[in-house]
């Protein structure tokens, strides 16, 4: 099998597996119990919150950690406090940014403005310098807040908030090899006052966030935040290499991204021939698995609002394969997709002449 | 260990753990994408809603399943899709209802009324009729909408959707055996109209409630859809036992509610002469765990809300036990944390004296 779509979700890590092995048999009782196994387990949590912010190069005393069940919904709980702030974001951000964006304040009223940047673009893997970005706003407008979705770059590219300019951050641990149904909002301690919660019920996360705090998925999480960051050059090769493999046979791929400035472990790929939900179908009968779209959009049919926010010709929409790695992926799955989907366009080219 | 804190979460049934060790291992994909790996993860999603629908006798026409990541976000969202309804609820009932559901209009100018029932309540064991008294509601008044939150009575006691009078239900996996993480809003099909989300993002559970579908939390909490419920006798047999037994010394114990039309999985439990909090850090030490209150509220220090709507004495806030089964519970178990509390208390009292 070749799986091409660690950008809609990752395998475990090994570490988080067995963290989750062990760690769903005996980490039962509730965190928030007042007898000893829920306040260990809430001191173990607590313990992960601080892993976390040292993987960012946090202060701890200027930063905390909510977690949360999902990317999308941090993206909501900072979006959703932003209700009477502008909000100046892209519509190629991913949807849990730009759908409740789309609902804040429009216009020049309002006192204050929220920046919503994506750290690594999912669709185009676009990388924005978040930390030179963030210092240039927050020089032109000191009381501007930034929120940053990391969920595609965590653990593929560094991030610091030693700065202090970013306010927000967003993560997810199912992108980086943690488990689905764990993510975090990372806020500075002095914005936490403006957070208005999604939902409510008990005082779990300060009463931001409740519901039963999930400890095996959070400790499994936290096996990764102390891993050294994978060398990216690999990628890059790999990245390089099918661009070239590609281009060499005059199929007409069409890349409509450069290798500059966006994340090698993201190839968009165009097959202006055939539309890219039938490639999928064939690539799939050889064990082979890529995305036509996000995950979070894969219904979308005909013109999609990310590509055409990202620039894509419209023409193009139903012919876009994207194409995702992790550390793991090796040069001979690059080489063994590369001549696969050349056999494949060419038979189908063939069958239609 | 003797754990008595099941209504605050469970360890993992054995089917659950299993298929849990098998899942997180191989359905990692997203059940999003477009390729094989993904449509047979959201197929046996899809299956999953089905075997939940049954276990609750519910026509898969008639209802449709809301995975979500806790009964806290099942209650809320239901809740918060009825702010312009008049709510009728008890304080009693969980925070995850009370708390928005006092956010939602007041008085009698609104058209629609939304009953929210909990089926079994988390701290005092109520059991409400709650097929009996949705009858008799919608004869009442046949456009009133009926909620039930069966958090604390799924796979504990029958709950039946075949008459239809139950317009919405939430359940909660790490009550009953599931991982935490994974829960459910079960809503009538001709209702799911009104729903609001409360984040946006990707069009997951048709845009009412976007992020990446769990599927391992969620194929493992199937696993127990289908089992039979468990003889509820022994355990009224123990709950009994321990009431007679803790009365037999002129001790004080005091039970604020009787067995009748409580559930038996849940004792409440005064000890007037010392603190509650202390006999759980005694408890503990003897490796017996069970909360001072419901841990949703474990924070709360004198005067309980949910304690005062139960209409328990404020002198007695302090003094509150809470004892939760599960069907494993054993009469040693019983025996043993019966001789071990009075000792504990003998003890204090004396050293109080």
């Amino acid at each position: 099998m070749i799986y091409f779509d660690h950008a809609a979700s990752t395998p475990l890590h090994p570490l988080v597996y067995a963290s989750l092995k062990e760690s769903l048999l005996n980490d039962f009782a509730n965190p928030s119990a007042p007898h000893a196994l829920g306040r260990a387990l809430a001191k173990r949590i607590d313990n992960a919150r601080l892993q976390l912010l040292q993987s960012l190069k946090a202060d701890s005393k200027q930063y905390m950690v909510i977690f949360t069940a999902s990317a999308t919904e941090s993206n909501n709980l900072l979006i959703h406090s932003a209700t009477n702030s502008s909000c100046i974001y892209s519509n190629a951000d991913h949807p849990s940014m730009v759908v409740p964006a789309s609902k804040t304040k429009k216009g020049g009223e309002s006192h204050s403005v929220h920046h919503l940047l994506t750290h690594v673009n999912n669709t185009s893997g676009l990388i924005l310098p978040i930390e030179e970005i963030s210092a240039k706003l927050k020089q032109d407008n000191p009381s501007c807040f930034i929120h940053v979705d990391a969920a595609q770059s965590f653990k593929k590219f560094p991030i610091s908030l030693t700065s202090g300019t970013i306010d927000s951050l967003t993560l997810s641990a199912h992108k980086c090899g943690g488990p689905k149904g764990v993510a975090a909002l990372i806020i500075k301690q002095n914005q936490k006052q403006k957070l208005l919660p999604l939902f409510f019920g008990g005082d779990h996360e300060g009463g931001l966030r409740p519901s039963t705090l999930n400890t095996p998925l959070i400790l499994a999480w936290e096996k990764i935040f102390s891993l050294a960051l994978p060398d990216v050059s690999p990628i890059a090769s790999i990245n390089q290499f099918l661009r070239e493999k590609l281009s060499e046979k005059k199929m007409h791929f069409h890349f409509p991204f450069s290798p500059e400035n966006h994340s090698p472990y993201i190839l968009l790929l165009a097959t202006p021939k055939i539309p890219s939900d039938i490639i999928v179908r064939h690539l799939e009968q050889k064990e082979i698995y890529l995305s036509s779209a996000a995950a979070c959009s894969s219904k979308i049919r005909g013109n999609n609002p990310t590509f055409h926010a990202l620039g894509i010709e419209e023409k193009l929409h139903k012919h876009i394969l994207r194409l995702s790695f992790s550390a793991a992926t090796t040069n001979s799955e690059a080489e063994e997709f590369a001549q696969t989907l050349i056999a494949i366009v060419e038979e189908l080219s063939r069958l239609r002449l």
